[in-house]
């Protein structure tokens, strides 16, 4: 079946989204990122840059803290937590995207969101510790935390979010129809062959 | 870094056999599967049938119990278990195999045994249960058991097999450059992208 839309799940550091963007521009197509965060937080009155935080996290303490100082309840709306909450407002943003037209969706467990829809790619992007390393140091400068810290950081909270929330295995190969690792393949074969697939070609 | 050698490793039904068959015609190098099976028999002494049950299964005492009735000793040789002597003669023709120059192995764990070579691309081809049970049927005929509780044997000994000796997870995309589902790209498709990043396209 023709695919319209393809979900990029991405390690940290790997140039998953980058990935994303040369795809989507390539078929110009729209790409949802910090918009779609940004979409999530106008519908549910959370802040852009808390949700961006809290979007790919396991559920934590921080959460039901902020949603008692902000929404003046115990961290509960409508029954749910504000994880939970979260969770339930993301999904329904990237399900009404889908139903808007071909996209190009990274991060926020798409993949396990829109698996149901046969028009989906799903597409998961690593790469070895090494390059990962190079890389956010290089995008995003250097911290106190050494950057294997910062990954292996990151890795753990998408993972535990991703189980959480899929009662699935992050990483899985048979989560996704195609995996590429970067730091062999390269970014730019990375992107030609997701924009091959999607073309039919 | 240019890439001589592919391992493919797959789960049973997926076509991964078929799409590395036809990646060595493409390239016009050797294909590696049943003769690597008896050239470890060769070595080791054992039955090539033998070897090909065994050799990607995990230790059990039906190997102990060929090795004593083959070898007249209590499944010991080199002070070694029968699985590990076996799984060391699999490592060394490996090793042999990708010094001789370019060629296609699938299966027999080659991807972790080649781990350390830069000029190999390993690849794992997967699919859906429905397109791997309707593929060992038309491939292999029926039998007593159905086609899921033959998939679902062969997954459980090659999973247990795979984390005995790498210490890794089967089916991890982390432990691959590439995953690809053939139940959704199609096997030709696959082969296509194979052929085009070994030859660097």
């Amino acid at each position: 079946m023709e695919k319209k839309i393809i979900t990029i799940s991405r390690e940290f550091g790997s140039g998953g989204r980058t990935i994303g963007h040369q795809v989507a521009e390539a078929l110009n197509i729209p790409f949802y990122d910090k918009e779609l965060v940004d979409q999530v937080a106008l519908e549910s009155g959370f802040a852009p840059n808390f949700v961006e935080e809290h979007g790919e996290h396991a559920p934590s303490s921080s959460l039901f803290a902020y949603a008692f100082a902000h929404h003046g309840a115990p961290g509960v709306m409508n029954g749910m937590s504000t994880a939970d909450f979260l969770w339930n407002v993301q999904c329904n943003v990237i399900l009404q995207l889908a139903e808007k037209g071909p996209c190009v969706i990274v991060g926020r467990n798409a993949d396990y969101i829109l698996k149901d829809r046969p028009d989906c790619l799903h597409a998961f992007i690593h790469a070895n510790t090494e390059a990962r390393a190079e890389r956010i140091v290089r995008l995003y400068g250097n911290s106190e935390k050494s950057p294997q810290a910062r990954l292996a950081e990151k890795d753990k909270r998408r993972k535990m979010n991703y189980q959480h929330y899929t009662g699935q295995t992050w990483g899985n190969a048979k989560n996704y129809d195609i995996c590429l690792d970067t730091s062999v393949l390269g970014i730019e074969t990375c992107t030609e062959i997701l924009v091959k697939l999607m073309r039919g070609e």
